[in-house]
């Protein structure tokens, strides 16, 4: 008789899994990983892009967590090494039977199946807090807002969606903020891309003017080769600066301002999709913040982000 | 930058988890299951030893049910899958986050984290049903009382303990009995041990006399000398015969008949213990089938079954 290990491995090899790309959309709370992760769903289509929020992980509910010594946002608070198990599940095609928060109550529900596909989006306030977590993602990007406009989105939601009062919620931030800075923005030192959507400050644009967007691009994975994208004609709002990041590590940033002219931001989008091996134009959906809100800065954040997915899987 | 599942696999390295031994106990609802795990659970203490009832995945509640060709017992109404994987896990030593299913209410419920222990018994419906499943288990029982006697416990059990009526649990073992002819009863031919729980037709034992057991032993797995063990004496009421399995094989049979006296179950039960490596008596917990109720068939059954568990983790 074999070993067992042996047995469950070759028992396991026969259902011959596919391996999906994966990456994570880290961020804290209402940093904007749903809007970034939407339009991508929407641009690969749900039949080859899954969605996963590493948020229901949470190992207490609303009520639980009223006499623990610490927020939603602790590693203690959640499911991590599950979370861990999942990651590599889904990394190497196997379906989860995912647990689910509901936001709405702030109960713990009944788990659901995720099965594994081409794409799989993984997004979250921890999705990158551990060695093993980060092993098993393709690419890797951490959403890092100013905090007064992380502010003034997480007040926008939690008093529309989830029942709170605007007081709650900043009370909610100013408990939640020491975690937030030991376990939430120090994953971004361990992204591939940092986004950043904010005001140029210098500037006096008119209200309405979508946010800016700023990229770090590691070389820790290959990007698009942007010099040959926007060298060759005279951006006016679209540039890459070679830069340090805070850790003092080459890295190029790109930045996409508000105010860009939709042909600019048109041709830079086209001269990206180009480079991939993929009939057509770049996806119409990238860049809808509403169904009546449009922003050129996202659509170029998700088109690269969708470079790296489309590129990784083949 | 090493291949992805090479990292994924380095990581978790770093986890050395232990190697739990797993046991199955598969049966029809109501034969017997709990009763003979709980004994287990108890000599060999819950910080060594977990149980999981793997009918907890099933996949609709009481009321998706209704709708569905099929019932609880049919593979397709259960995770199959998923408690394939969670099995796997646990055999190499992994948490699960176990889904809950509540008998009471008939809900999918907030799963719960099962943490490995040297030893778990996994029991419930079909825990045998599929190669990568058998796979993960040291030993494989399964449950074969005669269908009179089983019919008796689940209508008394369904109807003190999850609000039935006698005539609706009748109603429903004939709805069940096509799915257990399919799915269930034939987990048996990969069991390692079939036991069954009946009395002996032939005599005429006072009410009140516990059940004999009838226990098939195959050769797939290494039990105890039991020639050792019970050629020596003279044994009235405990019997070992070379026989053939129903497919053919070879294999042993052990009868405990139920008026076994107590002190020839004794010297057989110290008997198999002296062959383990471990300290004192057989546990006396072993046999309790209720608070005031013992049954000596019921203790050497579980007896075994402890040697190839003690047997099995060293």
């Amino acid at each position: 008789m074999p070993d067992k290990a042996v047995r469950i491995a070759r028992a396991a090899a026969d259902q011959r899994p596919r391996r999906p790309v994966l990456l994570a959309i880290a961020g804290d709370s209402a940093a904007g990983k749903t809007t970034l992760t939407r339009g991508l769903v929407q641009a690969l289509g749900p039949e080859r892009c899954v969605a996963v929020c590493v948020d229901d992980y949470h190992r207490f509910d609303r009520l639980e967590r009223r006499g623990k010594p610490f927020t939603a946002l602790h590693p203690d608070c959640n499911h991590v090494e599950i979370m861990e198990q999942h990651l590599q599940l889904l990394a190497t095609g196997q379906p989860i039977l995912k647990p689910v928060y509901d936001h709405s109550t702030g109960q713990l529900a009944r788990p659901e199946l995720v099965e594994p596909n081409d794409f799989i989006i993984v997004e979250g306030l921890l999705p990158l807090v551990s060695k093993l977590s980060r092993a098993c993602f393709e690419v890797a990007v951490f959403l890092n807002p100013p905090e007064d406009i992380r502010r003034g989105w997480k007040v926008a939601r939690d008093t529309a969606k989830r029942g709170y009062t605007a007081e709650q919620v900043h009370a909610e931030l100013d408990r939640r903020e020491a975690e937030s800075a030991a376990h939430i923005r120090p994953q971004q030192h361990h992204a591939d891309i940092v986004v950043r959507f904010a005001p140029i400050p210098v500037r006096d644009d008119p209200p309405g003017t979508p946010l800016s967007a700023e990229l770090m691009l590691r070389p820790t994975i290959r990007h698009p080769d942007l010099n040959a994208v926007l060298v060759p004609t005279n951006h006016r709002a679209i540039h890459l600066k070679l830069e340090r990041d805070p850790d003092g590590r080459p890295c190029d940033t790109l930045h996409v301002h508000g105010y860009v002219p939709n042909e600019e931001a048109r041709t830079v989008q086209k001269a990206i999709w180009s480079t991939l091996d993929q009939p057509g134009e770049p996806p119409p959906c990238l860049g809808q913040i509403t169904p009546t809100r449009r922003s050129e800065p996202m659509a170029i954040t998700q088109l690269l982000l969708l470079y790296h997915l489309l590129n990784a899987s083949t």
